[in-house]
């Protein structure tokens, strides 16, 4: 951790202590930590302006607050509690201070909201454009892999699909203020998606398998199915989404299904489990998981039932090398 | 953990497995951890390109390693072990994949020469330029904070000081070929510092404090008096550097004294340790370790001795937002 000593002063005055497991926080070489009890988990994510994010549409709040939220729904993927958090920031020098202080300002409040401290981080100079990574470290008794789909399993999602993507096409076409008041919840899951964490934590000693939705559906079953070395079948006739995607997705000239298959952002999480678990799984998250297929034979192919057949499921990644 | 599928797998291929502590690397949502031993340090630190590194005179070999050591550095200053390693990339589409396995070919031998895993990470496209986020995971007993000074404490230094800065003139000055020829040392000083993890382990249980210098040392002196709410009192005529260093700074114009005194970037530890153990100290470090002043009351000056009196000793620290 080095320099901007005054900056890095300020924001830890301001950074909540919250319950255990931080002994020495922002401030020396590095932070110092109590261990995790059961199994630690680590990750680290990335948005970048230009990327993930543009100011033409969003603040440094959202920003901030999404940052840790797309980290904490990668915690939530593996069925564990996040903990502990690290920030590293590279920011233009013009404005660098404003800007800080407002992502704190977005992220804070998740992070209190999860009981998790922001324990360290970096501040750095950028010559062009903002950079931001958060690592988030975890604990679980028995973290959830994407490698325990079996065959037989149902495959369910849990949380909305297609809303970020339909709300990130509303907001480029429309600007901000226009496309908030139009589709807020829609903008709102673009901007400020919800990490499911406690999703996660009850799906702990249920699931077989646990995965985010961070780059669609239909990638994601790609990268389970290829994980658990099985194959994947799905009834898009199942997926369920909400009257204002419908709307949004006519005003914009897409499909809702297509948006639900391969929108990616929503933050999702996609999860299989053996049948017999079926009804504890839908009471330990009364009714908000939807079934939408099972696990069958083969070596990571994605099916998608279309009426009497099956046929493959192409998937669209949202690649950052590949897209424009 | 999003996307770009194919690098990682081809990636994680080549990652060397060490002994134990890992779970589950890079592949899944977050990678599964045991838990420390002790006490867990974490450590985020940058690498920005225009910033900390400049491919005019630095290979993405050189950036590999360097992101790497500079966080090791961190862990070596708390007197802990380094175990695992999280990397963040983003790096502009045109040449991504070639940058990638070059960065990885410079970090990997200096993992496996510290026996730390890469567990895990991220890859992103960027609109313009390259930025590097590595996090250290280590553990410790008894990690060695940063305001533990006490009035009477010897300070010490080991490790060379003012050879990195020297360096990153020789290169700006000469470009990396020629500089390479007639100063190795110092232009290894700065393209591939050693972190003194070992040092740092050996000091664990003798050091009161210990910080790693790598805004320069009056930076690092400044940052431990205020940590420690004591003052420092060194003596520059005390400090010693290589002839190497007297010979660099009369081509470039500058004094070896400022540079040892002032650039940043050797990462080499400040430490502080109460009078009976400096003979303890000097024996574990087998002579690499030189006294510079002592810890005198105060709260968080530093002074230098020149002749009879004492004066300010002026910081100029290496810092990102105000450099040009």
């Amino acid at each position: 951790m080095t320099g901007e000593f005054e900056i890095i002063k300020a924001l830890s005055r301001k950074i909540p202590r919250v319950k255990g497991g931080v002994i020495v926080g922002i401030g020396d070489d590095a932070a110092v930590l109590r261990p995790a009890a059961g199994r630690q988990v680590a990750t680290v994510d990335a948005l970048v302006e230009g990327v993930h994010f543009d100011l033409r549409y969003c603040t440094p709040e959202d920003v901030g607050y999404r940052a840790l939220a797309v980290n904490l729904s990668d915690v939530a993927a593996m069925g564990a509690a996040p903990r502990h958090v690290l920030v590293s920031l590279a920011v233009p020098k013009k404005g660098a201070e404003k800007f800080i202080e407002q992502f704190y300002k977005g992220l804070l409040p998740l992070a209190r909201r999860h009981a998790v401290q922001v324990v360290g981080g970096n501040l750095s100079r950028s010559p062009s454009g903002i950079f931001v990574d958060v690592v988030v470290l975890g604990e679980s008794k028995q973290p959830v892999l994407r490698s325990g789909a079996r065959v037989g399993d149902w495959i369910a999602v849990v949380g909305s699909l297609g809303e970020a993507a339909a709300g990130l096409q509303l907001l480029r076409k429309l600007g901000r203020a226009r496309a908030l008041k139009a589709w807020p919840a829609l903008c709102r899951a673009q901007l400020r998606p919800t990490p499911l964490v406690e999703v996660g934590k009850k799906l702990a000693g249920i699931a077989t398998s646990l995965i985010d939705i961070s780059d669609g559906l239909s990638s994601e079953l790609a990268h389970l199915a290829k994980a658990s070395g099985v194959s994947l079948e799905i009834d898009p006739s199942w997926l369920k989404w909400s009257a204002q995607l419908d709307d949004a997705a006519e005003f914009l000239g897409l499909s809702s299904e297509e948006l639900a298959l391969h929108g990616g952002e929503d933050y999702a999480l996609l999860v299989t489990g053996r049948p017999a678990d079926w009804v504890k799984t839908e009471k330990a998250l009364r009714g908000q998981v939807t079934m939408i297929g099972r696990v069958v034979a083969g070596r990571g192919k994605v099916w998608r039932i279309d009426g009497p057949r099956r046929r493959a499921l192409e998937s669209h990644a949202f690649d950052h090398f590949r897209s424009p």
